[in-house]
């Protein structure tokens, strides 16, 4: 089948858009004959969330800030667990650096893997996708996407769609009785910047997930007074500093004031309450019926192979799970999607992914409640993909190890797991020690972290 | 004519939409035969920006906060000015209040006016639109809306749209060099919520109008330590406390410090930036071919009689305007639009509308740089619709006078203002003087304002 005349758009230029962008390029640089690729991107530059913007709210064109990016934060779990299996660490700085990089020491390395293709291209920057539609009749997508800068609009057609837009971007902010009366600041993690801001303050932290773990720590590193942790289900059970304390769900806040009421009959007084309550899968620029509705999960709804749209396989999406594998998860879904649009892999029926992605909720439900349990299903899924395309073998096993490591080191120390160092399973070094401790580094510079470790 | 089958869309139930339903009701109520009307509002009620919502950034649905409306708002003009011709503050609340109402007690008279009318049913609340566009051929628009809680989108066919989204909701926010490290809270007026969050910090304010003036004062109402005013053509010239400080536009902030330094070489340490640099005519439910694009200024660009795009009179817009004026200008412009559509005002021809337009610029660019020749530009616009229509005649240069004592009140004391007593124009009553000086008045309730002040 030639592919020559066909067009993808790739809705993205972060993580997922890159994988995909990389993908076409390797099969390309193989001697295939790819298609017309157009990745729209509504950021100024390519990186996805890896980008900082001080911004929040709404951007300097009125749409919604992407980014839920902060300064000074730093990779919260090791690089050795999302590098890419054709990219590594070592190959981008020319040297072994430590396992836990700063933003801008990832973002570096992301679009460096992409910079050096001469693909940038590809990408309209400042380029928003403003609706998606597909034709029965036709079989092709119409995509009117809206030039930041000129503030123009544009209609094309294309054969594929692939959203690679995250989904950490819209906040679910959830409501508890009194917070309209609130004297203090309400705020969601999606619009948290500085952690100097909370410098000897009392701040309350609802959420248990990696928002709230690494919010409340980044303000511990940045002098706040105290923090108190809110949980619905299962406290965070970390080991806390002294001036942290656990509480169950907030009920109330008193009226005109910062007395925040817990479940448990306690109470606190805080001058911030930070809302680390996750985010929603949200694609208002593609039509309702292209729309992927599925709550954050290993298995997401209506994804082949966690890919492709079931009900519309020309429509697919990367980087949509719940996620412990990141970079090269992505990797394996974009090569993916990529060999079904070259016609590599057929698509199934219907009937096929149907049954299919049964089998696989049925097993995502049957997972026991462990992390090790949650992570050794998404590292059967990630091998299973990849497997299926000339994405380079890896050590899959060895991840899960890095992992399990990873998550001991947290459980032991959560202020220090970021000082251990791991061992690459694409390169087998193990990485250097950073020279200065995580909790006492407050040079988050790729000048610090990468020169400042060469040997 | 005969419009009883015609439709009329009304985007936006705020101070602007509860005008031009009042205006259809009106008429109804004097036997018109009136189109049907349906108001499509995205926030849970009625009331615009007069409703309170902790939220910033995005809603609940994912979509930007429509509101920028902060907790312990009072009105910054006087009600004397904005008081409706039909509609009294006596006759709603049944005795005269004093003259600078908290936000509830606004919202409670907007919302009390319409309420009795018993039209709420006209209002689709939490109901966004989505897209609106307009065919030349069927020479009707095609509307699609989101009901925000069954996330189902609908498509309608109507005759006429107004748009009365207003012009507050979508921030324009500049950027200065440094604020990428800027060591502290960087936002913008549209996301002030609470003062109580800046007790005892040193703020710097950008920006001269109104937003910058009023989000100023309540800081220090309620215990800024310092407060630094920026400005980037000439200060805002009121008598500030000894704890403000007036400075030049902001240049550079030091690189990860809250050091920021002025046009005249000084510079000042602060914990949070505030951008009050005003907000963007943001339409993006409209087809780009149907948008008001205009500066905030008296007169607009595109609209004939500041209400009716000329380049589709079947398109409207309520209250876009720079605003001395507001609640009776935008029932005077409701009552034009809606005697437009009953056919009881001919629309010009586009040359005509043109010519019309051209001769308002003219003397808008000819209006001397002071308050009062501006207030006098609005105030002959208003009453000049005001004749057209049976919109109740009022003494329009009392308005202009109450005006000119509120601009002299406030330039001898910024802080006091509030406790001064205006005459109603429409019923020649003078406001009582509420029990607390604003600056010492903490109960920003309607019970404490309204009953509070009852004889």
């Amino acid at each position: 089948m030639s592919t020559a005349k066909k067009r993808v758009a790739i809705i993205g230029a972060g993580p997922s858009g890159t994988s995909c962008l990389r993908a076409f390029k390797s099969a390309e640089e193989k001697g295939a004959e790819i298609p017309e690729i157009v990745c729209f991107e509504k950021q100024a530059d390519w990186g996805g969330l890896w980008n900082y913007n001080w911004r929040t709210g709404l951007d300097e064109n009125g749409n919604a800030v992407h980014g839920s990016m902060y300064r000074h934060l730093w990779s919260n779990g090791p690089k050795e667990c999302l590098e890419f299996a054709d990219y590594t660490f070592e190959e981008h700085f020319g040297f072994p650096i430590p396992s836990f990089p700063p933003r801008e020491v990832l973002q570096d390395y992301i679009t460096g893997r992409v910079n050096k293709s001469g693909i940038k291209h590809w990408v309209r920057c400042n380029t928003a996708v403003v609706t998606t539609t597909y034709d029965d009749a036709t079989g092709v997508f119409t995509l009117t996407s809206k030039d930041n800068k000129t503030k123009e609009e544009k209609t094309e057609v294309f054969d594929y769609v692939i959203c690679c837009t995250g989904h950490f971007s819209t906040p679910n902010v959830p409501s508890f009785p009194g917070m309209e009366s609130f004297c203090g600041r309400i705020m969601h993690a999606h619009d948290f910047r500085a952690a100097e801001e909370f410098k000897d303050k009392d701040i309350l932290v609802i959420g248990t997930s990696y928002s709230a773990e690494d919010i409340a720590s980044q303000c511990y590193k940045y002098g706040v007074k105290s923090v108190t942790c809110s949980y619905r289900t299962a406290p965070m059970g970390f080991h806390w500093p002294d001036n942290f304390k656990t509480v169950p769900l907030l009920t109330k806040i008193d009226p005109n004031s910062k007395t925040c009421h817990f479940k448990d009959g306690t109470s606190a007084e805080v001058d911030a309450i930070i809302l680390c309550t996750g985010y929603q899968h949200y694609f208002p620029f593609l039509d309702p019926s292209l729309q992927l509705k599925t709550a954050n999960r290993l298995h997401c709804d209506s994804l082949h192979e966690g890919v492709v749209f079931i009900d519309n396989p020309k429509m697919m999406y990367i980087g949509m799970q719940d996620q412990w594998f990141t970079f090269n998860m992505f990797d394996a879904q974009a090569w993916y999607a990529r060999d079904m649009i070259l016609g590599r892999i057929a698509v199934p029926s219907k009937a096929t992914m149907d049954a299919d992605w049964q089998k696989w909720r049925a097993a995502e439900e049957a997972v026991e409640a462990t992390d090790e349990a949650n992570i050794r299903y998404q590292a059967d899924y990630t091998e299973r993909l990849q497997k299926l395309t000339d994405y380079p073998t890896f050590d899959i096993e060895g991840v899960v190890q890095a992992f399990l490591e990873w998550e001991h080191n947290k459980h032991e120390n959560i202020m220090t797991f970021r000082d251990k160092p791991h061992k690459s399973l694409m390169t087998g070094t193990l990485a250097p020690v950073h020279h200065t401790p995580w909790l006492t580094a407050f040079d988050d510079s790729i000048e610090s972290y990468v020169a400042g470790n060469k040997k």
